[in-house]
């Protein structure tokens, strides 16, 4: 973060053809990414969207609305080009990287999918820790290997994304274990389950919960007892992006859990975050609470892939045309307040 | 409007590969886009945005906060690009529009402003009609004559700002006669005047209220009495969208009272309209209440010119992209909720 930088940008909006503090939170965007960029003028040309799949042992307990093969068919999508991320990844002139952390439904080797497999699923956590220790450590390692690659391409903004049937419950799970919740207060439909699978979410999660309580009080621990690959990928992906002085943008449900608890890990990584959109399932409120975050838009997303973070892109993109190109008072000849 | 391409669109989002509904308002989007340009799959690729400038007689009871010589100002920073709009449009790669409508401090010719100066500006509500019947009509004609222009061009979305100084005292006092309310309800800080301001200003607008009383039942004579040659431009460009099938999209504060007043004059224009963004201007959310009508960004804007509708516009493009372009779970070979 460079002080010096956030001023100087802070000076430049003062003197900007607008009443003080009429371009509202996109004032705020520019000199926060102008602080983070250490510049005055900051820039989000190159962006980086990488979407980590992973599947969930939980989802034999019966969390999903959908089966678990559709994990391993969505990468496929992702790499086609069919998937909503895909999309706007195109639209938005972002680099799309799609990363197999291990899926029931191996979709096999694909063009434009980086295979980190860990297996096929993390295990069942309501009957043992959903990774080993070296599955997660190298599931955050992929994280950080993903940012390397983002700032090796001179990435200016790095979006993480995630694929996996189930990781609501595990999100949830995990959410609940840093912020001292039950399952009640956490689980939410997902990707469309109803009032009875919501009760079973909670319960399930409930059951983890006392399963693993010993260990909950660290987050690395409750993050191996109850994240999964693509959870920890992100949260891998987050703390090097704090190291490394690249700004992240959290996308909803799943990378708000996931950055929380790189946030535990690691606080000095609230810095870096920037938030996107408040997504549609109800748990996110809590999360954004947690992390004193306040999302950009609010348009009933609840997708993942990091969509939600993608969508919210332009209106960064804009904050920094403003800030960059609009003319001063000065330069345009234009009489200030009265 | 076209009720069989809406169901189409209906339909095609159901097959798209993500559950049903996750893409929350972006879906309700592209349905609308759908069906208001009767076809499937719409298109936002050519996007026109007119700014109205106009000055206003009753600057001179002290409503603003900046001096009257920046209308005319700003028509040149938006000549030579420097406002905010103009950085917007070449972002966005829309056409931006200049339309002088008669500034107290006349810019004289520039290219790629239009004058259709009506005089140097409106007369000061509190005595007398802001306009002649003379005037008004040639405001509306302008206002019809820039979506002529824009569907001569293939436009496929218009959008219509407003440059004035004093206009959120025009527009305030518009939106309490249309709504029965007295200036307290509806006065704000505009541009940023301090609370006597504010009171000020109310007492001004109740003084106009109660001047033209007997006139306000009427809408055309209510925005003749208390509008402004560019809130009737725009009135004018929305009523002339709506008859020629043109989406218009509502900017903020000033522009939502034009369409009030659009509306009240024209219901059908009702159908035609889609609103952007939700102004910091206290008396925004009163106006958006009585349109029944939900903004898609809340950003804390309120600087007028389009900006908001421009800064909205990569939301609504992304919404069409997204359902044109995604695969169908058939094509994609992804399984279905269970």
């Amino acid at each position: 973060m460079d002080h010096a930088a956030g001023e100087a940008a802070v000076r430049r909006q003062a003197q900007l053809t607008k009443p003080p503090g009429a371009l509202g939170r996109l004032e705020a965007v520019a000199i926060q990414l102008a602080a983070l960029q250490g510049v005055e003028r900051p820039s989000l040309e190159r962006v980086r969207i990488a979407v980590f799949a992973g599947d969930h042992g939980v989802v034999e307990e019966g969390v999903s609305a959908f089966p678990q093969a559709v994990t391993g068919e969505m990468v496929k999508n992702f790499a086609r080009g069919g998937a909503a991320i895909s999309v706007l990844a195109r639209e938005l002139g972002a680099v799309l990287e799609v990363v197999d952390l291990g899926t029931v439904n191996d979709p096999g080797p694909l063009d434009g999918v980086l295979r980190a497999r860990l297996g096929t699923s993390t295990a069942n956590f309501i009957c043992e820790p959903a990774m080993t220790a070296e599955q997660l450590e190298q599931a955050l390692a992929t994280g950080r290997a993903a940012v390397e690659r983002a700032l090796a391409a001179g990435t200016q903004l790095f979006i993480a994304g995630e694929m996996g049937i189930g990781n609501t419950t595990a999100a949830s799970a995990l959410t609940c274990a840093l912020l001292g919740l039950s399952g009640g207060a956490m689980a939410g439909p997902g990707t469309g389950i109803d009032a009875s699978g919501v009760a079973r979410k909670a319960a399930v999660i409930d059951r983890a919960l006392a399963l693993h309580a010993e260990r909950l009080s660290n987050p690395v621990e409750a993050l191996r007892c109850l994240g999964g690959f693509e959870l920890a990928a992100i949260a891998g992906a987050a703390i090097a992006c704090a190291q490394r002085g690249l700004p992240f943008l959290v996308d909803g449900f799943i990378a708000t859990a996931s950055a929380l608890a790189a946030v535990r890990m690691q606080p000095g990584v609230r810095g870096w975050l920037l938030f996107s959109h408040a997504s549609a399932e109800p748990g996110h409120a809590r999360l954004m609470q947690a992390l004193d975050a306040q999302a950009l838009i609010d348009l009933g997303l609840r997708l993942g892939e990091g969509s939600g973070a993608a969508v919210a892109l332009p209106l960064l993109r804009l904050a920094c045309a403003l800030h960059n190109d609009m003319a001063t008072f000065a330069e345009a000849g234009v009489s200030e307040k009265q």
